[in-house]
């Protein structure tokens, strides 16, 4: 236990008429939708890095956060660290949490002595993990800030590095799995490219396809349930980043036969900066198949870098979660806000309201969401638009004919498609109803 | 002929120094560059479309050109329009040039007519390209500017205009093939959408697996010899484009399993408005052995539309043909100017210095990516950064290691990673010796 | 009369929980907020050119609408047109309109036929006025679209554009005038540059501002009470264009005294491209004393050229009425919906159902805006922040103070600033309380 | 003397076909150029953050660099890292050096304290300088990096702040008028805000009016020669910044009547980020009268933050260039490379690398300028395009007609304005060949 958010009580639902800044108005943990409690849609996890790790630095700015935990350089500041999270999970009432193996450990000499000091932290968590009840949603491997990453870690020209990497995920998934871990994420900060001038990109890319492999062979030897993710960014820290975007990662995916073994963590921040939105990417991880758990942190479009800040446009966020319930819900994945507070957001409190805003958003898009797809309109009129082709004819066009076919077909009928209205707006419209 | 561009002599190549502005100060067809004249090594061709039959509109204003082939609405001024078109090929002695069907011909009432009346023109390319010795880099059809078009080709809820496409590919490879094309193209300009409200993500990807499937089989079962290549833009018409770029595409082809028989056009422009480098591009369609032919036009960086500007800007046209050269050069691709003029360049000489500009910039450009590659002191610098891979060790640990593996190695011989310099300014110094 | 819309009723307000398509949700034009009907808060304009002048093509494509008023080359289709826009203006109940000479005249073969045509049409449109009690925004001349004006209208390297630029401006402000337009608004597209090799800033500055003093006397000299308005736009279709953003155009109106005489009218889409959230714009302009009215039209913020689309997304329309109501509200200004349906929006439908949603979307902002201030805690909290500054001892800082006591004082008074939280993320769920 | 560039020669000039990665290739200081030796054109300024106070840290990772004097924490490394930097000076043959503050001391406990030990490190400097030759071409206050500004300077809430930064900014004018420096620069990174909810414009804008004043007074009271300098940037770290851009510190400096002394210091990547070309903010400053001083370092356009790197791009540096010879040159400014290593590039022989590479760019686009001008052609294309304004009709037009004249004007001679070329592509043709 800390002080650290002495004064701030567990947060409760008080409904949209609530004047409480510190109270929930649209989260209700046990409030059904769509058959199934809220907090079973949702899935919320927080992300140990940006809330308890991170101390407020920028380019061009150093530390404005001063914690109790800080200098993190020793395990025992690490526990205090763990203390005060512990603290946050529970007055938020969350159901998972989520780390990076630097976030929770202080860097050792070398690999044996920061595994060592992981292990120790890991077994530190597994009781509070037990006393609060609190999930891992994943672990993860930082290979991205510490300078043996700078010029990547699977994809390094140096085989030593790579050999470190895999040493590391084998770490950090071992400790996932300890933990009951729902998920383990990859995120390739570093796996790409400065200059080309400099880069083999397909020796790079090969090196990632094997990494990959022995990370998805490994997870098969010691039985780890929980799903592979990789999460896509196209830039940022470096220029170019191999895990574009999710149309990137599935053809690596393919090429390397792994589509049945690796999923996806897609991040509206990452999204943003490949020029996509946040629902293009979920929609098309699921109509490959390759959805698996979402980073729910907004970007700001007009910053042309990762702000992760926590979610706050119900309408974005409900679109997500329309795709996500229409794609079946989640599975092993959940909603984890990759999100930091503002470097001027110094107070302890900052951190809750944070995340009771964030909840909030995610939970009145989630209703907004189910009441669509309950409704069926949205669906219904997708559906119409495309009716054309249930025919029989238009099945054997589709799946049988030649070009030859084609032009017989235009020619002999005549054909003269006239278009028909796309009704954008109307359904723009509608969409608006349901918020 | 046309007195079109009455008093342009055809242009002769007089060297760096000269100060005719109709003369090339780089481009020397015959001079060979790396055992091969420069001629073909570039394959220059003419886009029809941008200069002669675009007008000069853009979305907030009409037609600036006035040319003797307006208005675009009879075979007699499409015959005027196609003599224009080769006089200015004889005038800047290119070897190729490239259309569309609507470039070349009238839409007809129907699409019999409009087939017709496409197959008259041939006919009458044909015999131009005899007299000239010009050829057809590629043909494509254009299905996205006639309303039919509006929600997409292959991709449209409607099946009668999946088939009204099938009958135009069919329509413009025939063509494509009947002038000796070395290529023929795909952009999907409206294979995407305004909205995801109203797509069906999934089932529109199937429509184009489907479609670019019977391409292929038509091109094999008609024997032409020619590439079939996909043009990647992220978006532009549409919002989104399912063509996004190079790893997209590539995914794509992976999926329908047509990576055997489908190569890329990568433009410049596209590339940027990906997102990417158009180096990066070409490097990585060259990595995944699906680089075909270039569109070798520029946007302008901070305008967020594809502006289709001539190349002007050596250093970065000799990085794009250093990657084509590394990959082995242009097999039927070639470099296509999809450049237009700017809207105020009314005058017939406009044209012509726009192409003698961007002629030569590629020409310098290539000739420094030569001299770049024969020097050999980059690829060396690049071989020497991955020197660690080369051991049997390596290769052992890249090709068979296992998580555990890499533990053991790590730990028992104390691995503590030393990066070294990337030394990326060095590099970039080293290619502006070249330039 | 035409029966373009026939079938679609005037819409009417039926509450939140409508189901109706075409029925106002949120908009009720009578319900007062803050002490004055909604209407009157918002003064809803519709766009002539958008609505009816455009065909619906872009860059790839051309006409996609077929309306009973095209071609729109006679005086007897531009009647066509204006009934029929006088229909939908009763359909929905707007106040207002806005329009280009452009649109609603053809063009005539030299000065005096299209003034003598936008003349008729004038009478044509006082008539239905009078009839409807549709009032006029604004009014503003199309010096974009014809290839006169393709090197700028008042920037022109012609000085025979330059007069041509006068001489349209005073048909066009005469016929505001006689319309009782509230404002004229000059929005300056083609007011730039292409490239800055052939380019003059200086000189073309000049000339720019002498034009708008000449707009401003003759204003003057006829007793227009309306208010003249510039409205920025950084660029497209010029690369680069003058008025950028209402920090540039207050530098340039300061620059020829002019900030008493010219105000702005400020458009989302303008401002996302210039790189501005929409209510920075009108915060600034506020501050700077030049907001004049809004056009009310979003752009996707992932596509790089101006998309014009009809507003969707409450919260961010609740930010913009927030900045417009703390301001004092509109004086002659308004609410243009300058925006355009998507090409694929075929039907009459559909161009109601978006004003609809748009007016909808406005409306829930506005009232969202006005809870907001009217309860206060926002600017309650703006103010603590500042009110450091509120003692005598900092407003003598401020307004008095030399470095050498800024010096003294810090030394003296051992100051070591302690940063207190800027609460963001509070303030961010603050806003969506309202919402 | 330290060892930490050991080996490294000082550089000299070896001609365009030297092949040492160390010897400059085209900068020549006492080549004259139009009448004036090149290094007194370019007067050449190291950025000490960048080089000697950076540690490879960004927003991902941290230290990559390694550098004898790490940690900087004490008096005796600031020693030690300024030997380092004038070692490098001397190396490069550079004429100017710029600081802040925070780069060449360690923060202190109090002000007194730092600036105790910003005064011994320039009496350390000042020795150095004398010893050397190099001087300074401007100094600057970090305000930006510490805690206490993180809520702005001058436009801090907080009036405490305020006074610590009048009292910062005497500290640093004083040390840059002890050591002659050429020009003192604010660069006002905190000098906006992360979000408007709980900012006010007005009040921070007068602010930053008053505090400027206060510079501007306090440099002639103690009788400083050089100039003041604001350096535009639009956002980042902030997500706005006050000083957005050229047009927009202009329209400020009107406001509190400062342009006759204020001037500006123009960076290439923040052009770019503000969304124009380098060349338009450099030709819009001198056609305003405040054009200063230059920070040559080139952004990536396709990485939305500030890249800092070295220019490399020679025709772009030759339009920059093109506009400052055509300005008349520096008078107090220079040429600084506000540029960073890419962190990969750990080797003291990268930083002097990067430099020469920088410096030869610059040389190389210098004298393209200087023959592009001399030569006059483009000039002479300019006037032409304006040549119609030159007659006394055209000036009486300008200067003093009506709108009404130019009705009569347009309708007695009946104007048809019969567009002419814009020549884009025959003027950049033409820029290509002095490059
Ligand atoms: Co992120
Ligand atoms: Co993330
Ligand atoms: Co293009
Ligand atoms: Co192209
Ligand atoms: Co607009
Ligand atoms: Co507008
Ligand atoms: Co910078
Ligand atoms: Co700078």
């Amino acid at each position: 236990m800390t002080d650290f958010f002495e004064g701030i009580d567990p947060i409760r639902y008080e409904g949209p008429g609530s004047e409480n800044d510190l109270a929930f108005r649209h989260y209700n943990p046990d409030e059904v939708v769509m058959g199934k409690p809220m907090k079973d849609h949702l899935r919320f996890a927080v992300a140990y890095w940006h809330s308890f790790a991170w101390e407020g630095g920028d380019p061009f700015g150093g530390q404005t956060f001063l914690r109790p935990w800080h200098p993190q350089d020793s395990m025992e500041t690490a526990r205090i660290k763990a203390d005060a999270a512990f603290e946050m999970f529970r007055i938020l009432g969350v159901p998972f949490f989520c780390w990076h193996d630097a976030d929770i450990r202080p860097e050792g000499e070398n690999f044996a002595e920061s595994k060592a000091r992981l292990d120790e932290m890991i077994d530190y968590f597994g009781v509070k993990m037990e006393d609060t009840g609190v999930g891992l949603l994943w672990g993860t491997a930082n290979m991205f800030s510490h300078r043996r990453w700078m010029s990547g870690a699977a994809t390094n020209p140096d085989p030593d590095v790579f050999a470190y990497a895999g040493a590391t995920v084998k770490a950090c998934l071992d400790a996932t799995h300890r933990l009951g871990g729902q998920n383990y994420v990859l995120w390739g900060g570093r796996e790409g490219y400065e200059t080309l001038l400099n880069t083999d990109l397909k020796r790079e890319r090969q090196q990632a396809g094997r990494f990959l492999q022995m990370v998805v062979d490994y997870k098969e030897r010691i039985g780890f349930q929980g799903t592979i993710l990789i999460e896509p960014k196209p830039q940022e820290p470096s220029k170019h980043q191999y895990d574009y975007d999710v149309a990137t990662v599935y053809g690596f995916l393919r090429d390397f036969d792994l589509t049945d073994h690796v999923k996806l963590n897609i991040e509206q921040g990452h999204a943003i900066l490949a020029g996509h939105s946040f629902e293009h990417e979920l929609a098309l991880a699921a109509s490959l198949g390759v959805l698996g758990s979402i980073d729910m942190n907004r970007n700001d479009y007009q910053s042309g870098w990762d702000t992760d800040q926590f979610p706050n446009n119900t309408p974005e966020v409900a679109l997500a979660y329309y795709e996500i319930l229409k794609a079946g819900g989640f599975t092993t994945g959940g909603t984890n806000f990759d999100a930091k507070l503002r470097r001027q957001s110094l107070d302890p409190e900052d951190l809750i309201a944070a995340h009771v805003g964030g909840m909030d958003v995610c939970a009145a898009g989630l209703k907004a969401a189910a009441a669509m797809l309950e409704d069926g309109k949205l669906e219904a009129l997708r559906a119409e638009r495309y009716a054309g082709w249930d025919s029989e004819d238009a099945q054997a066009l589709l799946h049988h004919a030649t070009l030859e076919q084609c032009e017989e077909c235009v020619i002999e009928r005549d054909i003269r498609p006239e278009p028909r209205s796309g009704k954008q707006e109307r359904l723009e419209n509608l969409v608006n109803r349901y918020l």
